[in-house]
């Protein structure tokens, strides 16, 4: 019972792991209780003087005052201080929205004597009510008496909403025999789907990197990780990345391709976490595409297998329905030939020439359904191209979880 | 219970219209029994020498050997016989599949004399068993005697699957004084969305008119009445509408607004039932989308909405959700302005500048939503662009029939 509804936790949870502390970050929670949930929902960020910040935003044109402001400031390129409310998106809160990111800013500043244009907020839950934020700056406005200093661990829970587990995952690099640290945390179960999930991720490192070269990399492993999951092809108003470098480390990492792999495998952990914790999900699933005519074509083909309702409800219960793959495939816009797919259920053949594999048993199928983490391997036989994506079942628990959500 | 499943039936049904029949139309059913259903499943319908015949079929790529053959055959523009089978879509079964198809045109052409190329099969249900066609070809060898002449609602049973009550729709028009008749029937509840839904369609009518005409007609109306419905936004393998015109009226009718009214109104009552029947709904919802960029931009903000799970949860929980609805205007790829939208739940401003509307109540809203039939409107206040599209919630019986439909 992690969450805010009295969810059971995901049957794919992972446990939090051990994440190294980043120099130059502090971090403290608090309760400011505009959700009746007895936990912290309140989460404060302060990062040294100097720290680099990049920023990767939804791409829903109906976002928060929070994504719209923040994707100003990020151009900035740096930050003091992160502010996240969970329980309240204040996504389409007309005026009113701005004001409250105006007033958390502004207390924010106040109380440390931070400048506002280095100040970022985020906010997630509920659409379209106004968020009461005089208790969040009621907090801010004791800062050091009220927030006591608190690890990653707690942090990751205060922003989690609908999610059933914490979300962390960190590496550590040698770089030229000097250790860099990474550490991110993540929140979000539903509205998931590329560009992005109904995510908040935060991830901070004491690599020394210019804003411009951590901008680009974070674009370019967003579009390797948190842009190829899908939950339920939803995308939300408030999603949000930010990662700050604080430099604490003194360890240049520009041009380090170990530093860029170990962020990637951050990040793609994050991601995997986040489907995971897929709302009523009970089955991790890895959707590969080779052969396509193209990688836009295989993304396409691996999107549109894993967000059809009906594959996901036929892994639901667990039946090895590669008919409905089969459609998934056709549907999907990419270039197809009917006769030259191959399909995998991890390593069963299940279906090539046109037809089921002379090999395929339906009890082969069925036993290799009933594990927990999947993999629908799709080869469309006509060129190069590959993606991979991953999702998760459709389940009673997502009607269940979302047909009540406000009430 | 009239489906194949002891499914309930659905809260949305209507009952079976009286139907006028056409003439040039014999229609017959038997059971062949491929499937464990006590109830026919093999339909056969002969069209008078001289009928027009027109077809739209799926854009699903890895379509069935009856959607590739029948494409061809179509061009040819006459038919004289048509054959439905009801629990197996013979798609992805590989060479198999065209040899099916082979067969059962090849019985029907032995017992009646009827050329092979007028011989029109449909096939609807699982994907990727091979057609086991001697059950039906054992019924067609001796139609005459084994098949007993039926009317239209037999034929509109026999054609079900997942379906949960037999769907019709029948139009008499007055020409010049003389009267034409138009009866058509479908299936279809689950993997429905644009293009077709898992659908098939059959119209009648005594009208004269040319197989150009009626091609054309049936194509413009398709666009306006079955590619507007989605329950799913999965896309059927098999998706067939065939029409027949037998000419026996002796009114011809290829210049006449009268009968294209009449012929959409019969498409768009269909296609409201097969958006009734949809797998599980408890609600018929209308999309209507007005105010936008272009008609592309309004259909796209439609389909977002009538697709999003978010949004399709809330409404099976009776909750008035409006912010899911703003999520999904915010991803449909539309060009959107948030602080311009008006939201209305049938008569209810619920939202408009960005923000709630000061006269909405959550009490208004809520009452709204637990009624079973409901219209989202959506203005999105740039330009003149409309479409309205027609869908149903996301319930808990979605789910369960489609985690368990094959086993």
């Amino acid at each position: 019972m992690a969450g805010c509804m009295d969810l059971e936790t995901s049957p794919l949870a992972l446990p939090f792991p051990e994440m190294p502390p980043i120099g130059g970050v502090k971090l403290r929670v608090a309760r400011a209780g505009y959700k009746n949930w007895e936990r912290a929902d309140l989460t404060y960020a302060e990062l040294a003087e100097g720290t680099a910040l990049a920023g990767v935003f939804t791409r829903n044109v109906c976002c928060s005052s929070e994504v719209e402001i923040g994707r100003e400031q990020v151009k900035l390129g740096h930050a003091r201080a992160l502010v996240v409310n969970a329980g309240n998106s204040n996504a389409f809160t007309g005026a009113a929205g701005d004001g409250s990111v105006a007033a958390i800013v502004g207390a924010v500043s106040d109380v440390t004597g931070i400048g506002a244009d280095r100040v970022f907020t985020s906010s997630t839950g509920v659409i379209g009510e106004p968020l009461p934020h005089d208790r969040i700056t009621a907090k801010l406005a004791d800062l050091n008496a009220t927030l006591g200093a608190d690890g990653i661990q707690s942090a990751a829970k205060a922003i989690m909403t609908t999610d059933t587990f914490a979300k962390g995952s960190g590496r550590t690099v040698s770089i030229d025999g000097k250790l860099v640290k990474i550490a991110g945390i993540a929140k979000g179960s539903g509205m998931i789907a590329p560009d992005m999930a109904t995510m908040l991720v935060y991830i901070f490192t004491d690599a020394v990197i210019s804003q411009t070269a951590l901008q680009t990399l974070l674009r370019t492993l967003t579009d390797q990780t948190f842009n190829c999951i899908t939950v339920d092809s939803d995308t939300s108003t408030s999603d949000t990345l930010l990662m700050g470098a604080t430099g604490a480390s003194g360890v240049d990492v520009d041009e380090s391709v170990a530093f860029a792999q170990a962020l990637h495998d951050v990040m793609l952990d994050l991601a995997h976490q986040v489907v995971r914790d897929g709302e009523g999900a009970t089955k991790f699933v890895e959707v590969r595409v080779s052969g396509a005519a193209s990688d836009t074509d295989a993304r396409k083909v691996g999107l549109a297998i894993a967000n059809s309702p009906l594959v996901k409800t036929a892994i639901a219960g667990e039946d090895p329905n590669w008919g409905r793959v089969v459609m998934a495939v056709g549907k999907s816009g990419a270039q197809a030939d009917r006769d030259k797919l191959t399909i995998r259920f991890g390593d069963i053949i299940v279906a090539e020439n046109g037809w089921v594999s002379p090999d395929y048993t339906e009890a082969a199928g069925a036993a290799y359904m009933k594990q927990q983490d999947l993999c629908i391997a799709v080869d469309m036989g006509i060129a190069g191209g590959m993606a991979t994506v991953w999702t998760c079942d459709l389940t009673h628990d997502y009607i269940k979880i979302n047909a009540d959500y406000r009430s």
